[in-house]
C-alpha cells in the first residue's frame, strides 16, 4: 500500500437524532459528506455509529449479554437492518458528493471473542484502498466465539482498522468540542484540553468527561478513549473534533488548525 | 465442528421472477422456507442466486468487465443494494418459518483473483454452524486483485463453501428437474439424467443443457456444472432439482427419493 489511510469516526450521536429512534440526521450527514468531498483526503477509511438506529434494538435483545436463547437470533439480524438503513443515508449522501464509498458490513468479516476482534477479513479493505475507494464500516453485531453474540462498536473498529492499515491518524467527529477537564454539558467552568499525551490521559482518565447518551451500549467517551489506546501508543495521532459544527471534520482532514483535543503517545 | 453440512443454492430464476427486473417470488420464497423449515436439517448453509436483482444492474454497470470507469463504483454498491433487498425477502420468509438464519454478504468477507475465490474469512460462517444458526449468502459483487470487481456467482460460492467446510452434500434448486440429454425446454425428446459420475460427465459435457436464460451473467447450467466439478472432485455428492415444484427441496433435504440428477465423483 501506499499512502497511509486516515480514519475517520462520524458518531452515531451526530448523524442520527439520539432522541428519536431510527430518525437519520440527514442534514448533517449531507453536510459531513460534503466536507468530506471538499477534503479530498487521497486515502481514507469512513466508520460509523449507530445511535438511534443499532443500539435500541441491540439493547431490547440483550445482545450485549451475548446469546442465550434463538429469539435473539431475529434481534441480531434486526439490529443489522436498523444499521444497513442508517449506513443507506451516509452512503447516498456520499455518492451525491462524489465519494467512491463502499460499504463493509463487520457482521459478515468479523468475529470476536468476549468482545474483541479476534479475526477480520482484511483483504477487500485493502483492496478498496489501493483502487483509491473509501470503505465504510459501522458498528454492528456480530458473532462471537465466546458469548455468541456481541456487539462491536465503531470505536473498537476504528482502533483496530488504524492499526491494521497502518493509518497515518484517526479523526474522531462526535458531538463535543473534545476531551474536557469536565463534563460540559454539566459544568461550565470545564475547559477543553487541546492537547494530551496518553501518558497525561491514562493518569487522569477519571477526570475526562463528554459524551454521555446513556442508550449507548458501547459506552461513552471515557469506553472511546480506551478503545482508541491500542491505536495511540502505535503512534497513530487521534484528533476528537465536534462534528455537529460545520467546518471542523473539514479542517481536522485537511490538517488544518481546528478546535479540538489532539491525543498523541507523548 | 460435528455434524457436516448440507449446501442448499435457491436459484435466481426461482426465487425471482427472471422477467420483470426487481421482482422476487414471493410465493416461491414462503414455500421453500416453509420445506426448509419442516425438513429440520441439523446443519445447513443456504446459497440463493440474483436471478432479476443483481444481474441487470451489475450487466449495466459493466461489473463483469472488472473496474475501468469510477462511474461504476456505484453499480458496484446499487448492485449490492439490490441484493440485500432480495435477500430481505429471504430473510423475512426464513425469520416467519422460525428458521435462525444470519446473513453473510460476500463482498465484505471475499476477494476474488481473476474472478476466483482468493480468499474468505470463515471464522463468522463456523460459529453460526456450531451455534446451528444457518448462514445465508448470494450471488455479489465483489472485490477482485486483478480487475478490481468481479461478479462472485452463487454457484461458485455453493462449492467452495461446500469444500471450505466439508459439506456432505450440495443441494441445487433451479428452474429444471436436473440435467438433461437435450434442453428440455426446446427439445421434447430430452431424457433427464438421474445419475451421473463426474467422468461421464465430463466426457459428454457439451451435451449437456438447462437453463439458459440469456441475462443470467454467471452462466447457464453448463457453467453451474463447471462451478460445482471442484466440490464433487471431494467426494461431495450434489444434487440438482427442480426448486420451482413444490416438496422437491423438502424431499431432497429429507434425503428422500426424488426426481432430479444425482451428481457423484464415481
Amino acid at each position: 500500500m501506499g499512502v497511509k489511510p486516515t480514519v475517520l469516526k462520524l458518531g452515531g450521536s451526530v448523524i442520527t437524532d439520539k432522541n428519536k429512534p431510527s430518525t437519520a440526521n440527514v442534514d448533517a450527514i449531507d453536510r459531513l459528506a460534503d466536507e468530506i468531498s471538499s477534503a479530498k483526503v487521497s486515502s481514507l477509511i469512513l466508520v460509523h455509529g449507530g445511535g438511534s438506529f443499532g443500539h435500541p434494538i441491540a439493547k431490547k435483545y440483550n445482545l450485549t449479554e451475548g446469546y442465550g436463547d434463538p429469539s435473539q437470533v431475529i434481534g441480531f439480524s434486526e439490529t443489522h437492518r436498523a444499521m444497513t438503513k442508517l449506513n443507506n443515508f451516509v452512503m447516498e449522501a456520499l455518492f451525491s458528493h462524489n465519494i467512491n464509498a463502499v460499504v463493509v458490513q463487520p457482521s459478515s468479516c468479523v468475529l470476536t471473542t468476549g468482545g474483541r476482534i479476534q479475526s477480520m477479513e482484511q483483504k477487500p479493505i485493502e483492496r478498496m484502498l489501493d483502487m483509491g475507494l473509501v470503505p465504510v464500516l459501522f458498528g454492528d453485531a456480530v458473532l462471537d466465539s465466546e458469548k455468541g453474540f456481541a456487539i462491536l462498536s465503531g470505536d473498537q473498529l476504528v482502533s483496530s482498522l488504524a492499526i491494521t492499515f497502518g493509518a497515518s491518524r484517526i479523526i474522531m467527529g462526535g458531538d463535543v468540542d473534545g476531551l474536557y477537564t469536565a463534563d460540559p454539558k454539566v459544568n461550565a467552568s470545564a475547559k477543553l484540553i487541546e492537547r494530551v499525551t496518553l501518558e497525561e490521559l491514562k493518569n487522569q482518565k477519571h477526570e475526562i468527561e463528554g459524551s454521555k447518551a446513556i442508550d449507548d451500549v458501547t459506552g461513552g467517551m471515557l469506553g472511546k478513549m480506551r478503545e482508541l489506546i491500542p491505536a495511540i501508543e502505535k503512534n497513530i495521532q487521534t484528533l476528537i473534533v465536534n462534528a455537529t459544527k460545520p467546518l471542523r471534520v473539514y479542517k481536522a482532514l485537511r490538517e488544518e488548525e481546528v478546535v479540538g483535543t489532539i491525543i498523541k503517545k507523548r
